[in-house]
């Protein structure tokens, strides 16, 4: 089995560990930065490369997209042409709707489609050295296939992932958005807003309020190092349910703050 | 030197442990729960144990209170009367302004009363077994003491604290509040009212939310474990800057519930 992986930042290059490490197919890897296909090549995560997507999509019976959510549609409408007959796309992007709508009608019919999306506990740091084997063992694998998904595709992509040692459940895409707009998105509102806050209080107060953190502090903001655009364009492509839950937060809050900064001007 | 730890939890057991382990005086240890005084001997954690703070107090040079914020202050009081002449005491608690509210007046001329507040990576454990060795090096101690304090006293008090590894900073009382308020409360008000939150949706959904928890929401909410007693408390000794600090929240957002529901009714 040939399996594609477009994006080699973190999930991508760690999905590349696994399949190969556990001997799961022949890994074709794909990034439009030639700095991460070469680091790729030299850190020996495929067996081939390209810097064309097309390219990937000819000869692949599954192809990951790990590319940012806003990018992902636009991956997925550039490889559907080439795609082989019974080809397998998912992805790995953190929300599920708005990647269901922008692709919608743009799959061959002799194609798939079942966006995926780990909940793994991820780093904040991105490309092939990101990666790490065995991160997907034990961890958490939703599946938000589209009500008229055949059940092969679904049981070909469940069995691969469950190689790797993930637990599979599929769920609603919209269910999905809601459910991780508060479990991973919450998270991610908080400590940017929590950063951006301490950053006024330490120009109010003349120092750095961070001096005086401890432990819970740091948990609280560890995500904070995390890419900002991908993040805005996360909270951006679920506005439906994180307007929802954060509505009635008022204009002083720190959590609105955060969101007025970051994304409600264009929301 | 004798030095003296009343309550030996967390905090005051990795004290005791480092007090010991560098020798840097005899360790007297006294708690009203018999079964962590019992421990504690198991442990050999101290020196001499006591149930009783004023037959500790007699015999120390310097004396940490390591109880909970609201209990801080009648300690002190308890123990005033019996301390030696020159001995110090301090505490560790979160809040300092309340503290030195309640027990102005109540020292003896002749002893000096340095409150102190590290800010260590504690874990949500308590008792004699929470503590470890090491836990102050590298890490920062402030003390606060009021603006009449000789310089002797402080002098004697960081030695000792630097023995272990802290790194001191002097800072006034409100502004430790304030501060703190920031830092440290901000994180367990959003710990707590995050895991309030996700009890709620899980009860509206019919689903375990924190199935689809990540590391992001895990960071967020470590803390939630926490003692809920004991950071009510911290939350209610430091209401001046925990209200500034969340003012202009509205009562629909998620800070604001959790506040609702663990202090602000008494507030």
């Amino acid at each position: 089995m040939n399996i594609g992986i477009i994006g080699i930042g973190c999930i991508g290059s760690s999905l590349a560990r696994d399949i190969k490490a556990k001997s799961l197919g022949q890994v074709y890897l794909c990034d439009n930065n030639p700095d991460y296909l070469q680091k790729s090549q030299e850190l020996g995560l495929g067996d081939q490369y390209f810097d064309k997507a097309e390219d990937l999509a000819k000869d692949c019976d599954i192809i990951f997209v790990c590319v940012p959510v806003t990018a992902i549609p636009l991956v997925i409408k550039s490889i559907a042409p080439y795609l082989k007959s019974g080809a397998i796309v998912t992805d790995v992007g953190s929300v599920k709707s708005f990647i269901l709508e922008q692709v919608s009608g743009c799959m061959p019919d002799n194609a798939h489609y079942i966006p995926g999306h780990p909940i793994t506990s991820g780093t904040v740091e991105t490309g092939p050295e990101a990666g790490r084997e065995g991160v997907f063992e034990g961890a958490r694998y939703i599946l938000t296939p589209p009500s008229d998904t055949s059940s092969e595709p679904i049981k070909t992509i469940s069995n691969l992932l469950e190689g790797l040692g993930a637990d599979i459940l599929l769920l609603d895409p919209d269910k999905h958005d809601q459910l991780l707009g508060f479990t991973s998105h919450l998270s991610h509102v908080i400590a940017f807003s929590a950063m951006n806050s301490a950053s006024k209080l330490s120009e109010k107060l003349g120092e750095d309020v961070t001096r005086y953190a401890g432990g819970s502090f740091k948990d609280l903001t560890r995500v904070a190092a995390s890419d900002v655009t991908m993040w805005r364009d996360i909270f951006l492509c679920n506005k439906k349910h994180v307007r929802e839950l954060y509505k009635g937060t008022s204009r002083n809050s720190v959590k609105y703050r955060c969101l007025e900064q970051r994304c409600c001007r264009i929301m």
